[in-house]
């Protein structure tokens, strides 16, 4: 212990304090697929990974495309002689053609409607690194972004760790599907204000992250005029805009400026391939200002987390090609919506609503009717009853600073069919037993609540319950066939 | 104006300090080649590029490796069926092969007298991504780092910029061969204490930049008894480890721990492929730290500056292949230093003189007695004629925080054999003519200064003359053919 302490002191507070959240349930479950990961033949009682957005569903396309596209590459005998160039190529402005080929895919996402400069794209260690690298330049220590909720868990390291920013949650919720409204946004700004807070922006991120929603135009023209009138940033979390699989139509932030009469100086879209792509691997993270000031000091910052060169050639060629990439976007999102569907509508059927969405790698499954009370400490305990009997892990609300006991997030592209069946199955077997179990109490009980409602005590019974009915409908789930 | 004065104050102090240390005649020289940058076909009276430690000499072993090893890059037909599974992997501790592959290659490096823990490696956006990760583990803002003098320029931007943490030079000269003494590490502590600035650790460069000189057993050995008696971190930068060209080998500090009772929880090493492979463009920065605490929190961090996984899988595969290492290390050796010999006896020739070196890729050139006065302002105004007359972007040793004005680092393996006898040539004839004027002065003013010292007003001379004698042997520059 003493020697610990003495460890702990030579450190800095950044490394010694727990700044950077990893003790939250939203890494914690990861942890917990970790030691214990689903697999179909070797492990099928593990736990599904329902808590990690990846776009996994359309590789096929990609590696077609590489194998068709060996000049892509400096390690084939096509592409080798660039080796050297390539791999001395260190210039923080990145590749002339990697920075053009990101802004024409920029634009194509979104439908061509809108221009993005290739002087404004600044490279930085994936949307982790973009985020930092804008908190970085846009606020001191101590001053804050206003976040709506719920938001990213990871934000609370991106933006706040190192940099010693702070972020103020605006509180949004069911009543309105989790509109961002003005009148939240002033609660958010006053309540700072009052805590002799400086805000210093707008965080927000369309399409959605958790939600799976997108911002309408209204919407976005709201926010533009709030940090307008403040004279804050807005920054636009636009990672997930090709991701869209549903009408209406994604809308950018570079639209909704293109028609308002704005101080383009105060916005600034984060970008990745990350999610559109699905190469979180490839940490390709984008910096998009319309400042020229934060482009020049995001672009010496970016020194610290260049995207490798050989990547660099790569995506450069790839999204060069246009055909391709019209294709791609059109088949993903074909497969994402049918992945969407399935799940939800499979879950519907056991009466398991989730909030209407049409984009993203996720939905927000609502459980608040599974809750006895409607607190933090029984969606967590909810929670833990998903991830260690039902084996699922999916990210409860409150890792989201959700203000709403009860929603949980479900990512769905990143599995094969047959994983995403079982866990499908997992979770309406496990509701349907509630239901069951529910009834009988019902009967016994003569109990006159109307809602559905279970007690942690119950829902301990269907996990620890042996005796299933060959007939019964969870027979098939191997979670049950493990007990 | 005003416009500017308004979004300064919307920026972060950060942002708006010029803390990055852009504004160095180091960043200048570049920026000077940049805009005129030497062709032997299309430009051949342009500025060539000595300000940039490159290592160009051994790409064709490289190349031929790549090609041979279809299976290392996911973007053949042989490897493109891994692409999915690379192009989604983002857990910060790296794959697993890539970490293992580090450490051999560090190990062979250090010609496999220390053994090195995958565990420990932590990835990092390049040295620089590195450095400024163990500065934000180890130090809060306003404590500091002591750095023998001459350093690196960039470690302004690394270690201090976005930390907050403070560099204080050890004055070290070339009276004992910039030596780093226990006299001079004293006086450099006392002063941050008379300051109140509280230390934190160490840092050195080993081998060094900008001298091309490795530390010997007794220095290293000292330095870890002196950290470990103040009770700081003694951060290792070996980048340039495997650039060894000549005897006396290389030690790491790695080696010296081993046979040293001290406390490893402050012993921290930064490495990278930018140098000893010559990969800048990849951004393989690593950590190596014998402090738990400090692997955990900067394993954390390195979600800011992760290596592309797509690079990550080459390296794992190319590190793997020993025999292939073996040659390439003792070949590139060989090259840098036939390379190093031609440039450094040429300058013999002419009477102009180096700091004796077996390491990196470039050498500390001695130009004191061109200089008419021992100041900066006399160093700048000859870097200034070298840069614009000479026409070759040298580094000058002020950049580096050098105590002595008039030393100058010039690198050699940015180039091919053409451009290097070009450069050669005009920074003898330069001198030459130098000499001739000299001697021309001396007969007509009977000087008798014994010491060869030019003026700036003939050195301007110089430059300016038309007049060249078809004999002179700087008939053949290409500055002159361009007068």
């Amino acid at each position: 212990m003493e020697f610990i302490m003495r460890n702990t002191q030579l450190l800095s507070k950044i490394a010694t304090n727990d700044g950077h959240g990893e003790k939250s349930p939203y890494f914690d479950g990861w942890k917990a697929y970790d030691s214990d990961p689903f697999s179909p033949r070797t492990n099928p009682c593990g736990v599904i990974q329902m808590g990690l957005a990846e776009n996994q569903l359309s590789f096929d396309l990609i590696q077609q495309w590489v194998v068709n596209h060996p000049r892509a590459s400096i390690c084939t005998a096509e592409g080798s002689k660039d080796f050297k160039e390539i791999a001395i190529f260190q210039d923080y402005h990145g590749l002339p053609e990697f920075r053009n080929a990101i802004a024409k895919f920029m634009e194509k996402v979104r439908g061509d409607r809108v221009t993005f400069d290739p002087d404004r794209i600044v490279m930085a260690g994936g949307a982790t690194g973009a985020h930092e690298m804008l908190a970085f330049c846009l606020a001191d220590p101590g001053e804050a972004f206003l976040v709506p909720t719920p938001y990213y868990p990871g934000f609370d390291r991106d933006l706040r760790w190192r940099t010693g920013v702070e972020l103020v949650p605006v509180i949004c919720d069911s009543s309105n599907n989790f509109k961002i409204t003005q009148r939240a946004l002033e609660a958010a700004y006053d309540k700072a204000k009052e805590s002799n807070i400086k805000v210093k922006g707008l965080l927000i991120t369309n399409p959605s992250n958790p939600l799976g929603t997108i911002l309408d135009r209204e919407t976005l023209t709201n926010l533009v005029t709030f940090t307008d009138e403040k004279n804050i940033h807005l920054v636009c979390d636009e990672i997930y805009a090709a991701t869209v699989f549903n009408k209406p139509s994604f809308v950018s932030i570079a639209e909704i400026i293109e028609q308002t009469n704005c101080n383009r100086d105060l916005i600034h879209i984060v970008y990745s391939l990350s999610k559109d792509m699905g190469f979180p691997g490839f940490r390709v993270g984008i910096v998009y200002s319309y400042n020229d000031a934060v482009v020049n000091c995001a672009r010496k910052m970016s020194s610290f987390g260049l995207v490798s060169t050989q990547t660099q050639l790569l995506i450069a060629s790839m999204l060069s090609d246009e055909s391709f990439l019209e294709k791609f976007i059109a088949e993903s999102g074909e497969r994402l919506a049918t992945r969407h569907n399935t799940f939800t509508r499979g879950l519907e059927q056991v009466g398991i609503g989730s909030l209407k969405s049409n984009a993203g790698l996720f939905f927000w499954m609502d459980l608040r009717r599974l809750l006895n009370e409607p607190t933090v400490e029984a969606e967590m305990k909810l929670w833990r009853i998903i991830i260690n009997e039902v084996k699922l892990n999916v990210s409860p609300g409150s890792s989201f600073h959700c203000s709403e006991p009860g929603w949980f997030r479900v990512c769905f592209a990143n599995m094969d069919d047959e994983t995403m069946m079982v866990a499908l199955r997992r979770i309406r077997n496990f509701v349907l037993k509630a239901k069951e179990l529910e009834v009988a109490s019902k009967k016994h009980c003569r109990r006159s609540n109307l809602q559905l409602s279970l007690s942690f005590r119950r829902l301990d019974d269907i996990m620890m319950t042996p005796r299933i009915s060959p007939h019964s409908p969870i027979a098939s789930s191997p979670l049950v066939r493990a007990t």
